[in-house]
């Protein structure tokens, strides 16, 4: 497996150069780097950055790509990588709800990965810890509705955000929507509830969500209520999480505490008093950079290295 | 009424020098300041703070006290303020589910403030909002189930914390449960609950709240799920709220546009997919300091003079 040919594309992104270190942490040794003209020739880790053009890619011989670009160039990009050969992995939202193409969180639906016809979609930064959370939760209690709002910080928004936070925190001192707008929600909020609903494959699960960008740099927080088919204690609440995979159980998850770690934390888990019956809450922390993004795909490439047996 | 005598104690806090200056800026001319020994003799807008003892404040001869200081200090202080013939208007939590002591936010439950034996609590400053928000609500459709994640400013904590994020950003970019603990929830968790279901007079109401320290300055923010009992269309809520007393709406409410404004801000009033039935979901921002603390203290204390006519 260390000797699967890899692509990152899009690797000098914040995502793309999490990417390329937990690449290189987790022992691949065969990576090659792609991004946009203006980053191509510089080096990263030694590796030269090449230009992500559709012959690049077409030609590129690797076994997998991953893209961490956004949604419209992944569009053009995508299909050149998989018409030379490779199985992309992508982080965009262009082809998460494509039918045909599964929506991966390794913990939570990994079989759907070998279903692919060229392309694996990676969730959103939230709808990933959110499903490591609701996954076990769904097999030990059945999932009756949930709800969730956010804390995201600005590294989602893009690394340019980041160096505004810390050369001027005061203007950055707010909450912020600043997302698209679909409908009457942000499409942050479609996303969470769409992604949840494929990933979990329950398609009308009902499920609603608040999305807020917070001053922090790195890692997303979300508070959940959830209601059960069945009861579940906050005890058994807890054990199932503590057993399930990626989870961390800790008091108050926090997004710093969580960040620069391939945890889900996930804490505060109690009655939620306001359900009618079987109502938990619950709160979680997760590094969107890793595991909300670049982990999240290089665990859903490792699945199919496994099987293709590089 | 500009001629009563008001004596604000706890003068220099965050709180207490926004009473000082509404206080000012609504006409009050007789005002008299008290704080800790550390602050006695300084300077307030002219006015030479007096040091908080219970002798002072016995013999002040005031009409009514506000309070801005601490629960122990409160519990303390206000009794000696009582029977030197004030009424107090207490903001801490010392007074505020004690039978018999009226928990007002005048918009909502003003006529409960003349019920007094002496002392007026003033709510959390989550509270106000969002009763703000709920009551109208109530009226029109009758309330099932409330939650509510909150987004606090630092500025609840303190004045040295709001330093500490303007000196050390980066030390303070997380979020954070900085509250004492009730059993399983955060203090400020529990008294959002009791403290919303006495202001309602709804002893019953299921409400549960998840409650998170944000790196903002000013200006907490709330993200609100309701169940009505009638079926009420977020068209109709709009309607509702923005005849509501105190209440603006907007697009996208924030801790910044709603900071030094005396407005509660309400927008994405939307259908809460998440709900059996009736569910609505919105957003709420107001200045944690203004209406949140001070504004709703003295207009309880305007009330109070209307009908003594001092």
């Amino acid at each position: 497996m260390p000797d699967a040919r890899i692509a990152v594309v899009g690797a000098t992104g914040a995502v793309g150069s999490v990417t390329m270190r937990l690449l290189r942490e987790r022992g691949h040794r065969n990576v090659r780097a792609f991004a946009s003209e203006r980053s191509a020739g510089t080096s990263l880790d030694g590796i030269v950055v090449e230009e992500a053009t559709p012959e690049a890619l077409e030609s590129a011989g690797v076994d997998l790509a991953l893209f961490s670009v956004g949604t419209s160039a992944s569009r053009e990009l995508v299909p050149h990588a998989v018409r030379g050969g490779a199985v992309a992995v992508d982080k965009s939202a262009a082809y998460r709800l494509q039918d045909g193409v599964p929506l991966v969180v390794p913990e939570v639906n990994g079989e759907r990965a070998f279903e692919h016809d060229g392309v694996v979609a990676n969730p959103n930064c939230c709808t990933i810890p959110l499903t490591c959370v609701l996954g076990p939760l769904h097999a030990a209690a059945g999932l009756a509705r949930v709800r969730v709002s956010t804390y995201q910080s600005v590294s989602g928004a893009g690394a340019r955000r980041m160096e505004t936070l810390l050369a001027e925190p005061q203007a950055e001192h707010d909450l912020a929507m600043d997302w698209s707008w679909d409908g009457d929600e942000t499409d942050e909020e479609a996303k969470i509830r769409a992604e949840a609903r494929k990933i979990l494959e329950l398609p009308e699960l009902p499920i609603s969500a608040t999305t807020v960008r917070v001053p922090v740099l790195v890692g997303h927080a979300e508070a959940v209520w959830i209601e059960t088919e069945e009861p579940l204690s906050p005890g058994d609440a807890a054990s199932v999480l503590g057993a399930a995979p990626s989870v961390r159980l800790v008091d108050v998850p926090t997004p710093r505490a969580a960040a620069q770690t391939d945890d889900v934390l996930v804490g505060r888990i109690r009655v939620d008093y306001a359900a009618e019956r079987n109502g938990l809450a619950l709160f979680l922390a997760c590094d969107n950079l890793n595991k909300g993004a670049a982990l999240n795909a290089i665990q859903i490439a490792e699945l199919l290295l496994e099987r293709v047996a590089v």
